[in-house]
């Protein structure tokens, strides 16, 4: 399943007239409007209508492409796990030999939380929504528990005796460690600041993967 | 600021009529219902009317202690805060010499969930709402911290070189982890045990704690 295909449970309040031919482009300049939108305040607080004129399109054009609040917030989460995915991917295979692809990717995620602190601020406090895949949340954390696991794995290595559901509960650790600090950081900006989190996410990782090795 | 004052900053629907003379046990027995239909079914599906019945009283009683459901939703987090709070306490304070202290905590709030599993999953999910004293979710967390903070200096010692804000972010790292592995265990409980999730909890804390010692 394509993740445009990710939809809330909960019927939209009115019936989507579906278009004749739909454009993804402009889908894409709807979701690049929000985007943009959910950096400078609350997605909570953002008007369909506002979306719609950033876009430069009518409301009436909005919901032939999105049924309406919830659909836009499921695809916003959606465009966001994917960019974020694609970003940590990338500082991963970027990775100049000798440097720590570890480190990359944290960098990578801080950075794109610093980009994006309302919207993942909203994130965390908003609460999910019920959709075709399940609580939309616990899908964004699943699919990057999908990219971590085989980084998980290498790290440990082959000789290390860990179960394979010992390698799962570690990856959730790390990553809710890592969502969590961040925006404790975000929150808490004026005394707690991003090289400590940064550091001490570092910390807990080497400190379990270690113990985990000299077991 | 005593705890029943925390309230949702959104205004309620309808005022408020507060009552002559409010009865506590009116109060209590109405939050002891809503606690009772929040282990059976989605606090977000309970509705005014049942919490009342099953409290034996009106809907118009209600009325008089509550604003409606964003302040019973406040209120119920409030509670379960407090009663979570004081069972981990209890935890602390009964452990028999020669026993772990946090083994024993980690415990009682393993029980707790599995007592309030409906609950918990929803305020996992429900996202949080603005009251009074900030976002309703960051302060569970905070009162939480609060408790932790004391335990986890003892843990480390007083020999250990590590810093006030490390101690903060040791203490939101682990409770962040304790709180999304109890969720994992209770979302994938077909799969994922109890005890294997509290092994992890431990492990993780054993590893993280050893590890900032022997810097």
């Amino acid at each position: 399943m394509s993740d445009d295909q990710v939809k809330p449970v909960k019927p939209a309040r009115r019936a989507r007239r579906k278009p004749r031919s739909p454009n993804p482009l402009v889908r894409e300049k709807l979701l690049a409007a929000a985007n943009e939108l959910s950096a400078e305040r609350d997605p909570n607080e953002m008007r369909i209508d506002e979306v719609a004129e950033r876009a430069g399109v009518s409301v009436g054009t909005f919901y032939l492409y999105f049924d309406g609040k919830d659909d836009l917030f499921t695809s916003l989460v959606v465009d966001h796990t994917a960019r974020l995915r694609e970003r940590l991917t990338k500082a991963t295979s970027t990775t100049p030999p000798g440097e720590d692809p570890g480190d990359r990717r944290l960098e990578a995620y801080l950075d794109f939380v610093d980009e994006n602190r309302k919207a993942f601020l909203y994130f965390l406090r908003a609460g999910s929504l019920e959709t075709n895949v399940g609580d939309l949340n616990t899908w964004a954390f699943s699919q990057h528990a999908l990219d971590a696991f085989p980084l998980v794995e290498a790290l440990l290595g082959s000789e290390a005796e860990v179960s394979d559901l010992e390698k799962e509960l570690l990856v959730q650790a790390m990553l809710s460690v890592t969502q969590h600090l961040a925006g404790y950081w975000v929150r808490n900006g004026d005394r707690v600041k991003r090289e400590d989190v940064k550091a001490f996410i570092r910390t807990v990782s080497e400190a379990v993967i270690l113990h985990l090795h000299s077991r």
